[in-house]
């Protein structure tokens, strides 16, 4: 699909009226999440890699601009927009780092239409993956050292929300993924068991797990609950003993009660000799269900996690907005009811005391480092970054991160604060803006 | 993408299992969601156009194989697989119809690799877009004679997922979408207004008014709440009646309380002569808010929805499976906890009674129609439909559709019955497995 048309029209309306009107002057737009939802201690930052692929080949064409006039924008309108590139330049969170709500994620400065008209596409990737890599954190710090692995695909909103998904569950530390595509295209590790179809295609379950077990002898997980869960153990263990398969074969659980089955499995295998034999748990699970069943001591080795991570069920969208924060050297902010922004462009700051929001151009706390950093430069990508790389961030910041904010039930994030610079300006421009609006200027 | 990759690694492991076995017997799979989320009365089906596409599309081919190998799988795994197409037959419910849980949405019947490899993607369009257009038609229920536009795309899943919204959310009856690429593909209306940042990029609102007025002037909608509400509605009257544009012109809610503030705007509006100057509403709207606002009698003309649709925030899945209900002419179900499944090939026959899921084969009650037709037949599309037809269907189910189903809050769907035949197969199956599967076959 032509990248410029993956926009809302008011933003090409926006930016054609701006161009027309030659106001070319630079302007700042954060991006930020406004409030955490209450089941989130913190965000895991993501996406960025598509916002720059994006940003880099951004251009309206001449097929863009038969399409839009097909969708009734007039001549000047269209012409106004022909020619349009991104050259401005970009500051961001890199990947994997942890984030709580009002630091920005990322930061533009470009001439105002091509930073107008960015906006969309820019929030839909970065809360998409940012949600997700927030939620699958959470899978993370549930399973403890237990494996954990991608089972979305089939529910998320899309194809292309698979892919995501599986990435973004790579970054926090997912062992492997369902997802064959998202394993070819990023590199991941791909696994599979088998479902209950393939029993129900044999005459008998242990037929069944025989020919899956000859056929995939490097990694056999045999589905037990197709028709009752100790019968399917029990034939499961015939089978690996049979073929000799103790050390590669597993086991996989997806309905009933996991902890008690599993324990009962556990029993079954070991007292079969087969102490290597991994169990594996599926159907339903989320970082609420891998914390209980890993509390009441279920001896599960790895858990596929699926549908609630792929559309993090209990918050499937964050708040996140764009704000014009400066434009032509001059901070601004909107002043609507409980969604007042602090103008000029930001930086923030994480150091020993916490996290604190600060315009751009100030001085670092001692001791703190900066969380934003330049990531296109007049258009061009200036950071490189590789999965592996994000992953190492986000297993920094997780242990660095204080505990209530890891809590999986009723976290509370740790408090970011406002310098004393940015509250300064945002008093000023408020007391500047209500002086100018409040009389009508009719 | 590849098609060929776009599933789970299982489903590839299975079918190599299969055609390795030699076992080609024709399978019927049956898609079904198991249980509506509460907040549902009924679902609207959706999806069935990417579906079909994907499966006229679907082949193994030498790269695919390549990715394969890399990915770890055996020489034999990939061997199997070479070639591999989709050689079967679909029956589906066509777009735009209003479904109930259990009713099989879609049926595949092919030979069994082929028809299991598919399993994941279909899933994955079908639950999503039927998830959408559930979610949106209830917008459209709500909303009563206004108009609805979609505005979701900067919170969707990704942006293919942005475009599956404004499809679905059309075929229920939204009159336009601010998704340009998503107008473009789909021939859909494009609608857009204007942002805060445009307000705060000029000295003052009311330049920024008459700016975006004069370059838009066949459709200048005056988003009123950067500073003051009040204050903005008395700005947009005075560039509105400037310019001479009443007839084209409106004004934008975006934040407060958006009841009072319509009244308000619209006694403003009419005092200065505008009556014909619209109101719209946005700002986290969905159903609930859509509906509370025009019980409390709110002026407003058209509703701006996002977020809440576009993900389903309330219902951001659905518990849909695909079941092997039937190999080689034999029955199949399986037997887990709470998940047993009704065996063989189905029909959903509608009548004056409600709906009967009812075996393939069986003939209709007196005066019903079946639900599924046939779409696919031997790899080949013999469905062909357009969204305009799909709107039609869905506002002839919606007109028949029971009034509690159609509750905004606390809806309960009609109830479906299953047919006796499909009931004594379901319990022959069972006795048979039982019989089976209860000995341990060691």
């Amino acid at each position: 699909m032509g990248r410029a048309l993956l926009t809302d029209l008011y933003e090409l309306r926006m930016a054609a009226s701006f161009r027309r009107r030659g106001m070319d002057a630079p302007a700042t737009f954060s991006l930020f999440v406004r409030d955490l939802p209450p089941e989130r201690g913190f965000l895991v930052a993501c996406g960025l890699d598509r916002c720059l692929e994006y940003l880099e080949g951004l251009a309206v064409d001449d097929d863009d601009l038969d399409a839009l006039t097909a969708l009734g924008l007039d001549d000047l309108t269209t012409a106004a927009l022909a020619g349009l590139r991104f050259t401005g330049d970009v500051w961001a969170v890199p990947e994997g780092r942890v984030v709580f709500a009002n630091e920005p994620l990322l930061e533009v400065t470009a001439p105002i239409a091509e930073a107008q008209l960015v906006e969309t596409y820019l929030l839909n990737q970065l809360t998409f993956a940012t949600s997700i890599a927030s939620k699958a954190a959470r899978a993370r710090l549930a399973a403890r050292d237990k494996a954990l692995v991608d089972f979305a695909f089939r529910r998320t909103h899309g194809a292309e929300a698979a892919m995501t998904v599986a990435r973004a569950s790579a970054i926090v530390g997912f062992a492997a993924t369902s997802n064959v595509e998202a394993a070819h295209r990023f590199g991941l590790r791909a696994t599979g068991t088998m479902a209950h179809s393939y029993v129900e295609a044999f005459d008998s379950e242990q037929k069944a797990f025989r020919a899956f077990a000859e056929d995939n002898a490097a990694n056999a997980i045999l589905l037990v609950d197709t028709y009752d869960t100790v019968g399917g153990v029990r034939n499961a263990i015939a089978v690996i003993t049979q073929l000799g398969l103790g050390d590669s074969a597993g086991i996989r659980l997806d309905s009933g009660d996991l902890a008690s089955l599993a324990r009962d499995a556990r029993r079954m295998l070991d007292d079969a000799g087969l102490t290597a034999t991994q169990i594996f748990a599926s159907g339903g699970l989320d970082e609420y269900a891998i914390a209980d069943l890993l509390t009441a001591g279920a001896p599960i080795d790895a858990f596929g996690v699926g549908t609630r991570m792929g559309v993090s069920e209990d918050a499937p969208s964050l708040e996140s907005v764009y704000k014009l924060v400066a434009y032509d050297d001059r901070p601004v902010m909107k002043l609507s009811t409980g969604k007042a922004t602090t103008p000029g462009p930001k930086q923030v700051f994480r150091g020993p005391q916490g996290d604190v929001v600060a315009l751009r151009d100030e001085s670092p706390p001692v001791g703190a480092e900066p969380l934003l950093v330049p990531v296109m430069r007049g258009g061009r990508k200036t950071h490189f970054d590789s999965l592996a790389a994000a992953h190492d961030r986000f297993e920094s910041d997780l242990h660095h991160l204080p505990e209530p904010a890891k809590q999986i039930r009723n976290p509370s994030p740790p408090p970011v604060v406002t310098s004393a610079a940015a509250d300064a300006l945002t008093t000023a421009v408020h007391q500047q803006l209500i002086g100018r609006d409040h009389a009508p200027e009719v």
